[in-house]
């Protein structure tokens, strides 16, 4: 276990990657009252293709497949319920599916250890039967048909598939109610062994805890479970074009105001710190151009258009990267009108530096913000980890930037071309 | 100013009550990058009928007031936007309204004495204009259209309405379009004058800060400013009858799933450490019965008929109590008739000694994560000492119940007379 120091944030991660493969980070945080654990997997709904460690032929397994895996990981042989055993150590414990990642988590202020154990041992358990696999069928089909029904999903989801001509990104993280019927114990076994064997996993544990105690406490946890070490898992990726599906998606719901998500396809996506930068350049550009305090957004406020929760987001990652944009508007057309107009203004002219120096300050506060809280470290650490980044880069490669940078970002990314737009509109109009 | 130890929490607030009557809280916590301002007056939308210090007559003043005079607030004699000052200086500003309080407050990880400033001043510096009150009309009635379109807010404020005959909490606290015609230039300011007034108001400040120097600064600037000591004011308030305005309301909107709400009127109010103790045994009962881990929630799960952000809550204070659950469900019917039999069940058998614990450890985490949040520690103090309660007891009020205790208050509060049911159902069904 070595530490790596962060002499800028005077905070230390403590790093070993056990015989296993399993990368485990200890991050203490002295005077934190809450400890907080993340046992995830690199494995989520666009993982649908890859060659199994050993086999010659790929495999491609049914759509929402790693979302049905966490939700069963919960059952165990010996019928106990996992809930019930962290809730007698007085932990939360909680799990979620995303694109890329599967985790499984818990936070307690007590019986750290006890709580690192029963998590470890839950998620290396796995036990399916054809019975329950079938029963959840019914639960996640209920699920699904909520998702379905639900405006915000819907946009949003409309958004993603407007974005993407073929990368498996547009296919709902949970499937659809005929993809999941095709879900065997079988085929839940074999996204386990190969998705979920340590040197493809990690935990990060976050809270006022002894680096060394838990290194401990996980590696001879581990020692005493038979992994033997497996390949790297080849995973098959589909090239996605630069052109996006299409422009503009309407979708008529019950709903009584207008929804409205738009954002851009971003091909650039570099790897490591150069991930961070181009992630930050890009970050602080729409909020200096559309964050709450730009001049943009307070003539939308002003004119009644949009609300406080109007907002943007920017994800960059090494398989995808777009920004998304929007919110509920009585006026789609105008705040689209607006919009262009601010952006096409930006991309030829740049923001200003003053605009430049609020919007980064800003961006640096909430980052910052992060490291009082235990889950925000966790969280934030495990998904850069994943992305071969280091999420305590941040703040310095923020510091770093230059209005220069932001404003060739700007240009890059605001592409007319490389836009959609979905809408949810209420039935009558 | 002196120290207030919790030596349980190991923490301290360092309290002082200034010249013209301002309560001020620093709370240190050593090692957070992020440190909280709230600057709070004891005013929100209840307050509605009052005696103005010096006035023998009582004043009524328009419903939504309270939220009209928080927007307001941020407009400065020299056209400055306080969004931006703090921006300056790295910091994020916000307010809010609630029933009994109005809070300005910001977050920022460097210039605290600077932010802290910004913060005394803009809220110490009202300026009203009849235009800008009359364009502000426009920019409420939006937000309040907006929030009546919202099913969210209207099965949540159906259900606040069916629970109260007369209180004044059953009228929205944005008002309505027509209520904040009435509002003028000059009710805006006699309403700042009386509930602005420093001793109707408390700062709390939370961060890795020294509370001697803090208090200095916040001393220092309320001593240059010119204010006399104010007598308490005399609110009025209606009496609340037992019954529920009514058992049942349906509201037909755009939704594409039921929304239900419901819950219980208390008319026990306990003021001070016994409103802890109530709101506690309360709490802990409420978590056993219909909490994530409860056999209710996971038998309701289990059927498809809530998902996870199905939830319960407890209010309790000196002014207005009650309980709420509720959530999204395809069968508001099912989910009644289960409830009420677990509660029936609940109110004659009592929840089980494990139950009891369960509950209570997942209270106690959860009162302890607010200790590691800068923002946690300074809402829920704040609003804690307007009821004149202190945050810091919770955790030794939960460790002290017992099963006996939580049993009783079951019994106390799911009284099915006390109860009220709200429904957004879809306009088809």
């Amino acid at each position: 276990m070595r530490e790596i120091r962060n002499e800028q944030l005077k905070l230390s991660a403590f790093y070993d990657q056990l015989e296993n493969g399993l990368d485990v980070f200890v991050i203490p945080r002295a005077g934190f009252k809450q400890t907080y654990a993340l046992f995830a997997t690199k494995y989520g709904s666009i993982d649908r293709e890859f060659v199994v460690p050993g086999e010659s032929e790929a495999t491609i397994v049914p759509d929402g497949i790693a979302h049905f895996l966490e939700h069963k990981m919960f059952e165990q042989e010996n019928g106990e319920d996992v809930f019930n055993t962290f809730g007698r150590y007085g932990a939360m414990t909680n799990a979620f599916t995303s694109f890329d990642t599967t985790a499984y988590l818990f936070q307690s202020t007590d019986n750290i250890d006890q709580n690192l154990t029963v998590l470890l041992d839950f998620v290396q358990a796995p036990y399916f039967t054809d019975e329950s696999v079938e029963k959840e069928k019914g639960i996640i089909e209920q699920e699904i048909r909520m998702y379905d029904d639900n405006p915000d999903w819907r946009v949003y989801f409309n958004f993603i598939e407007g974005l993407y001509q073929v990368h498996p990104i547009a296919i709902d993280i949970a499937g659809t109610a005929e993809t999941i019927q095709e879900v065997t114990k079988e085929t839940l076994y074999k996204c386990y062994n190969t998705f979920y064997h340590p040197s493809n996993m990690s935990i990060v544990v976050v809270g006022d805890v002894d680096p060394l105690h838990t290194h401990e406490l996980i590696k001879n946890n581990q020692a005493a479970k038979d992994f033997q070490r497996q390949p790297e898992i080849e995973r098959i990726m589909v090239e996605e074009p630069r052109e996006v599906r299409r422009e503009h998606h309407i979708e008529r719901m019950q709903v009584s105001m207008p929804k409205l998500q738009f954002g851009y396809k971003d091909m650039s996506r570099p790897v490591g710190k150069e991930m961070i930068i181009n992630e930050y350049a890009t970050s602080i550009g729409l909020e200096a151009l559309i964050g709450r305090s730009s001049a943009l957004f307070n003539r939308m406020y002003e004119e009644g258009l949009v609300d406080k929760r109007f907002g943007w987001s920017y994800e960059g990652t090494p398989r995808f990267a777009h920004s998304i944009f929007g919110g509920n508007t009585k006026d789609p057309d105008r705040v689209l009108q607006l919009v262009e107009a601010a952006f096409a203004d930006a991309t030829q002219n740049g923001i200003s530096a003053a605009d430049f120096e609020r919007a980064r300050n800003k961006m640096i506060g909430q980052m910052v913000a992060t490291l009082d809280s235990a889950k925000g470290i966790a969280r934030s650490f495990s998904s850069y980890f994943f992305r071969d980044a280091d999420f305590f880069d941040i703040i310095g490669v923020m510091e770093g930037l230059t209005l220069e940078q932001v404003n060739q970002r700007l240009r890059e990314h605001l592409v007319p071309e490389m836009r959609t737009v979905s809408l949810v509109l209420p039935k009558e109009m």
